[in-house]
């Protein structure tokens, strides 16, 4: 297994928020937009790995603005990192203005998936090889996010 | 309202095919495919003409390869022509192999769509200025399609 | 396998619109309507053949009135035409005035199935008996688009 | 408000049981089943008294069969019995086979509504007249269940 | 197989009711609520006899109060009787109002329920220990209904 | 506003996991039980404040098991700390075995909400008064991970 870069296993989606996405205020449930975020993830993993993907974690997901009914909302996947069996997914989701076009952010957040093979056991998967230094800099700091990924699980209490 | 070149208006997007989205035989229902190829056509004609769209049309809808559960699939579309106030999009949907990352067309249609106003009247669209003779034949072929659609209209029996 | 009449194969279905049916403008999603008229087809369709079908070609689907929130919808789907291993099958799809019962034409389509055996290879499919005059119209009609639509593909350009 | 006979107001609807419906046994969940009954049940009732409907009580809803994955469900939806404001529909659900046709009864039930206006409260219904013995008989045990009914709310505890 | 008391299998879910959840007056609408009811029941039935188990009867649904857009909504299901094969289970739902936490009921009903083997044949379930006054009244009005139950079917015309 | 305790919000709700609620492992699929923990959690929320929520962040969401299909998951949700206008709620997830009743755990994770008025803005929200030890600790982590939230957001980069 040779290393991949990102663009190899980038992905986009455009979603239209329909009035069964909304919550009571009229704006897009969140869980809706998490689940989005999950598919888009996960079909980025997925192609970095080859193979199939579980969902291990989720961190720093954070909205800045809402998502209205009716927005054209844009997702876009990309793998941050992978490590022996894990690879951490950063998802960018925007909203569209219709009259103008012009994009805002709504939220992002991070994936962390592990590939497996057909019994759900863990597989190891490519390595990543950043191009750039914006890459570069994504990779370290997911790299440091698993490790305190790493340390809050050996200390958890929920 | 200046003409716009169809990449303007271009939609990508990416779905996975879960079980809730199949059928009997474990490979997508056609039904929901085009449902997903509406809501990207209609994002493509939202963004054209910058308002509310609605369906008036489906054309030349043809299945080639099945759509298979765990399928990665990604949609186009594309404006291929733009009247006074409809607008015709080509949809083209294809599933990935996830080990080799190839692609496979699986089906394409056109879809046809009106701009309207917020009491849903028609309202005039802006003109489409294709840029390449790809873009050209489709622009031509499109509008063969209206011709043959206004006659069947005016000769309809179903 | 002995010729069948239209009506041994007919479906009507009735659905009720509502809000996580809609769009944006409170109308019901044009992608939504499309897949209850593909179970309709594709449940006449299995009827005529007696076994699994998958869907093959969608044409000629035009809106003449919008569905809205709350409306009653009743779809009619009856096979047109049948060949060696497809149908045509015609949809139509009316609302209806929940105070005076009538009933309007809101949008028709026709949707093409091959008759698949448990390994989703196309089998043979009866033939199709019509009964009277209308049948025959729509018997020769759907041949008519069968040939354009076999023409259309080898020409496929999308 | 003349008294209008059961056949003005009849439902038939007809599903397809795609694994979406389906629970772990493979069989059509039941809260599903319910569902497509309290549409078809509601949209009865509606066209009785021409305008808005709420369901009110379920009574003797009986499984007689397990509907099946991809099974064909043909629904049937009645008006057996009037009062001043609420309105008593049985529903009949009945499994088709696909090679034979033949039908097979599933389940069935009692579903009670009350008309209501736009601010919800109950609103008078047109009278029912029973067109002949069977529906007069049904007619008949409507209104006994009705009592029964209207006795176990008065003495409830649930 | 010792008998259980009520409180092993006890069940409580609660819900928010999103707007795709709603009928076209703005409350939740019924076939989702039953659908909700038959889940928890069916979770209460199947913790009470350790395996599967299908829904053969629905009695007594009644609504007392609509449950609106963005009510929280709390399902509380127990086991009220076991017989040889079929388990009845209470379900009632109440609404929240979200200033005061105030609870109000909204409908209650009686779902029934066969343990099944993985063949889906029926299978013996726990005899149920009602351990106060009110589990024993609940045990003798389920009984109750029980008979009348099989009486009805016998005599069943729908 | 008197500061309340974690027990006045807290929710408990049942799920189970059907057919369309997996993923192509036969596994829940990760995007619907974060849409489940996402209800319970802003449910909780609301019921402190009194009012309405919008989801402000997620973090720290570990799956530890695969939820299967046909498990009875069980979500406990629990304010952990309240600032001026945002709260933030732990949700627990357990899969129940259903013969023995034991119950295993699956994921957690912490959800973030802001009160809001009905145009949107935040509005303040009750103090949370912690009972004991555990809720005292949880009050602090969560304090601890605001900072760290509210940190990573000033030198957010995605």
């Amino acid at each position: 297994m040779s290393a991949l870069a990102p663009f190899v296993s980038a992905v986009e989606t455009t979603h239209l928020v329909l009035p069964g996405d909304t919550n009571v205020h009229g704006t897009a449930f969140g869980g809706k937009i998490m689940q989005w975020m999950d598919i888009a993830a996960g079909i980025a993993a997925g192609r970095h790995c080859g193979g199939p993907v579980v969902t291990v974690a989720v961190d720093d997901l954070y909205f800045s603005r809402p998502v209205r009914m009716g927005d054209v909302v844009i997702l876009r996947a990309c793998v941050n990192f992978a490590g022996r069996t894990s690879m951490e997914v950063g998802v960018r989701v925007e909203r569209e203005d219709p009259h103008t076009r012009q994009r805002e952010h709504c939220l992002s957040g991070y994936f962390t998936f592990v590939g497996v093979d057909t019994a759900g056991h863990p597989v190891g998967v490519p390595a990543l090889h950043p191009e750039n230094p914006v890459q570069q800099r994504r990779f370290d700091a997911a790299k440091l996010r698993r490790t305190r990924r790493l340390q809050s699980r050996d200390a958890g209490d929920t």
